[in-house]
Parts: C-alpha cells; sequence; structure tokens
C-alpha cells in the first residue's frame, strides 16, 4: 500500500500569510499522497464583524446562523480554499479544493443538543471516498474546506479537527495513512508555556495518567481523544506538531507522535 | 461519442432563489454529461457594498482590485459555487463544484489593456481538460465557478461566457459538445421587447446580415460572436435560451440554435 498524508492545518497558520507559506512549501515538499484539510476562523470572525453579523462561540463551535453560514461558506471553501490550491500549483504541487458537499464527500448532519441551538453546525454520519480515491489515484492533492451538507443538500459547518479524522478513517484500509494535526506549536506539551516539554510519545496509557496528572493542557484533549479514535479506526499513526515543519514530524524528528 | 452540454447560466438566474430551483432541477433532468458554468455578478455587488467596497464596471467587466478579488472567490467559488452542488446533491445529480485554478484547469494572465487598469481581472491563455474529463467519465456533474489562475498562482477573475467557451472548446473533440447560454429571456430577439421575436436558428450570413440592419440588441452580439468561434473549433451547436426549459432548448424546440 501507498503512504496517504491527511494534514490538518490550524486557523493560526492560515491567519499568517508567511506562516501559511511556509507550510504549504513544508505540504509541497512531502512525497506521496496527500489531503490538507483547513479551517479559517479568525479571517471568518473578521467578515462576520464587518458585515455587522454578531457571532457566538459555544464549547468551542462558532454559532452558525443562515447569515454565518454564508460567511464560513464564503472564506472556507472560497477565499482560503482557492488560495491554497493556487499556492500549491504555482509550487508544481498540483491540488484541487473541495469541501465536504462536493460528490456528496461528507454527510452530515445539524447539531441535536439538549438545550443550546448551534444552527447549521454539522456532525459527520459518513464519509463517501470515491471522488477522494479517484483524485489520490491520479497523484492530485486535495484541499478540503469544512463544509459539509446533509441529505437534503443543506450546508452544514463542520469542526476541521473531525473532517480531517473521519476522512482518515474512511480511506485508511486503502493507505498506509498518517494524520498530522499542525499548527503553531511544537507539539504536545507538559508545560504549554515550554517548547522544550513536547511528550514525543504518547499511547493510551501514558495519556490516561497525563490527564489523570493533569499535566496536559485542556485544548490539547480532544485532538488527543480523536487521535485515539482514529487509531482504533485503522489510521496507522497520529502526529501533533509544528505546520512549518511536516517533514520533520514525519520521520520522528519533532512533535508528539501518537499510536 | 457521447453528448456534452456545457451550460453557463445567467446572473439573473443566480440571484433568484426561485429561478435558480427551477434551472437546477431543468439541468439535473438532462441525461449524459453536464458541466455548469456560473457567475454571480449581482451577489459580488451586494457583498462589496456591505462591506463598503467601491466597485466600478468598464466595458461590462468589474475592475478587480486587491479587496474586490476576494469578494468575487467567496462568492463565486464559495458560497454560490457550493450552493449549487448541495442543490444538485439533493436532486440526486452529483456534482462536483471547481473554479479555474483547481487542478490548473485554466490557465489565464491579467488583462492587459493600453488605457485601462483592470486590475485582477483574467484572459484566458490555456484550458487543461484532465481534471474535467476524469470527472465526466466517472459520470459527476462539474460546476465551474469563473475564477482562473496564472502561472505563478496569482487568482483572477474571468468572464463566465468566455470561461464556458473555452471549455468547450478544449473538450469538443472527446464529445458531441452542446453549448448552452441559459439566462432569463427566450432566445435572441430580434426586439428586445418582444418575446416572440426569437430568431430560432441563425448562422454567418444571417448574424452578418442581422448586425448590418442593426435588427439585434448590442448586449446580444458578444455571444454570437462568442459562439461562432466555439463552432469554428469544434463545437457541434451553441445555443441561447431560457434557462428554465433546458430540455426544450437541447430539442430545439425554444431558443435561437446556433451552427
Amino acid at each position: 500500500m501507498d503512504p496517504l498524508y491527511i494534514i490538518k492545518v490550524g486557523g493560526n497558520i492560515i491567519d499568517d500569510a508567511s506562516k501559511l507559506d511556509a507550510f504549504l512549501k513544508s505540504f509541497a515538499s512531502i512525497k506521496g499522497n496527500k489531503i490538507l484539510v483547513h479551517g479559517g476562523g479568525k479571517l471568518a470572525t473578521k467578515l462576520a464583524k464587518d458585515l455587522n453579523i454578531p457571532q457566538q462561540m459555544i464549547e468551542g463551535r462558532r454559532v452558525t446562523d443562515a447569515e454565518t453560514l454564508k460567511i464560513v461558506t464564503m472564506v472556507y471553501a472560497g477565499l482560503i480554499n482557492k488560495q491554497i490550491v493556487a499556492k500549491l500549483n504555482a509550487l508544481g504541487s498540483n491540488a484541487i479544493g473541495i469541501c465536504g458537499a462536493d460528490d456528496n464527500t461528507i454527510i452530515a448532519h445539524k447539531r441535536k443538543h439538549p438545550s443550546i441551538d448551534f444552527g447549521f453546525v454539522g456532525d459527520v454520519d459518513k464519509v463517501n471516498n470515491r471522488l477522494m480515491l479517484n483524485l489520490l489515484h491520479q497523484h492530485i492533492n486535495i484541499v478540503i474546506a469544512p463544509i459539509t451538507q446533509d441529505v437534503n443538500g443543506q450546508l452544514l459547518n463542520t469542526n476541521a479537527d473531525t473532517v480531517a479524522q473521519e476522512i482518515a478513517k474512511s480511506i485508511a484500509t486503502h493507505f498506509i495513512t498518517t494524520l498530522i494535526y499542525s499548527f503553531e506549536k511544537k507539539g504536545v506539551m507538559k508545560d504549554i508555556n515550554d517548547e522544550n516539554s513536547v511528550i514525543p510519545k504518547i499511547d493510551e496509557a501514558l495519556f490516561a495518567k497525563l490527564k489523570d496528572e493533569k499535566a496536559i493542557f485542556d485544548g490539547m484533549i480532544p485532538k488527543l481523544e480523536n487521535a485515539f479514535t482514529a487509531i482504533s479506526a485503522g489510521v496507522g499513526k497520529v502526529i501533533i506538531g509544528d505546520a512549518t515543519e511536516l517533514s520533520n514530524l514525519i520521520e520522528g524528528n519533532s512533535g508528539t507522535t501518537i499510536s
């Protein structure tokens, strides 16, 4: 089987032109099949502000009313997606940008919650990997915006970490799959203020211990839980680390590897 | 060879939710291979107004400064493209939305003009049909936003009529190709105010005569010139007519057929 790298890139990288360029160079230099999943939170927040559309975040999710759905569809699936595609093409690393709606790739449903109305936020039901497999077999890089749809054609705003994980799970039997969560930090750190406290390897036993000891910062826990779910579903390896050092992450010289 | 329908849909249809729904039903009902090319001018103008970004139209083109390029990329390649894709999926007519930048499908250059700076407006140099052929062979409908890029990865705003024509020319040897310009009018009319004055068939001799006699309204002349260019390049037929009556257009029961 061929290797496949599914790489989520975090919002702080997207928002910083020079970091984004460094990330894309690093992405383009990886040999083999690649899928890039991006969000673009701050740009969406800025556009909403410029348009006087109030935004509300609850439990880390953007409450997505009809106007906010238009904004995230424009910013994620339009502006950021096509800017990334054009830059990768210019780097000689041909890419196609899609979102979860294209060819019904990701089917989701509107989030159900006992007390909070998240609006047009989608939770993933199913990934159809037909289009992705076809493009990967032609060695075209895929850039995915986290907009999905339900069975009735309603677009939905979906968490990019989850999109990356669900894609990895759906495609893991076809490739030797590595899922990478890349962002502005060096990896999973014991002390969020100390870049030298990166934990190089985490397995389930260590994760349980770190959680018990509260020796890991809260924002990292959902990412790690996602990672272990992906691994139980057949993903070979999950790596968390610096978006501008993808080759080092893949070689195990940087970041945190979860297995 | 299989038939292929390349259908440009005009802005007045895109801007009207019920007309767009009727058009998409009509599009979904066509048997065989289909490509839809859309613009979305009024929505872009509205967003620019809401963001206080002044817009200037010269010779029918939107002067595209850096902020306006972001707007058209968001509106065309993001919002409208994905809304159309999701609606087609819901109609059981699987679709993938791309723009000219995806997989380097349409390479353009920044418009050169002796006296006017159009900004990031692109004129097409070349169409790479690899991705489109691949998707069509899998019977996936393609929805194309008229954003292209130059060889350096600079996104460019390109005329949707031209995009439709260039795609038709690039792909005409692979299919029995029909290029349809669909909009809110019944076809090419002698009198713009009289829906009964549609000219059912136009060839080059009649076109020359109509132009001489000024018996055709100005806005239609570039569309007809595009049509004859496409036909000389191998496109089988060009049809101009009502976006909600695609089957009638194809059967020759409505609209204007150019050959």
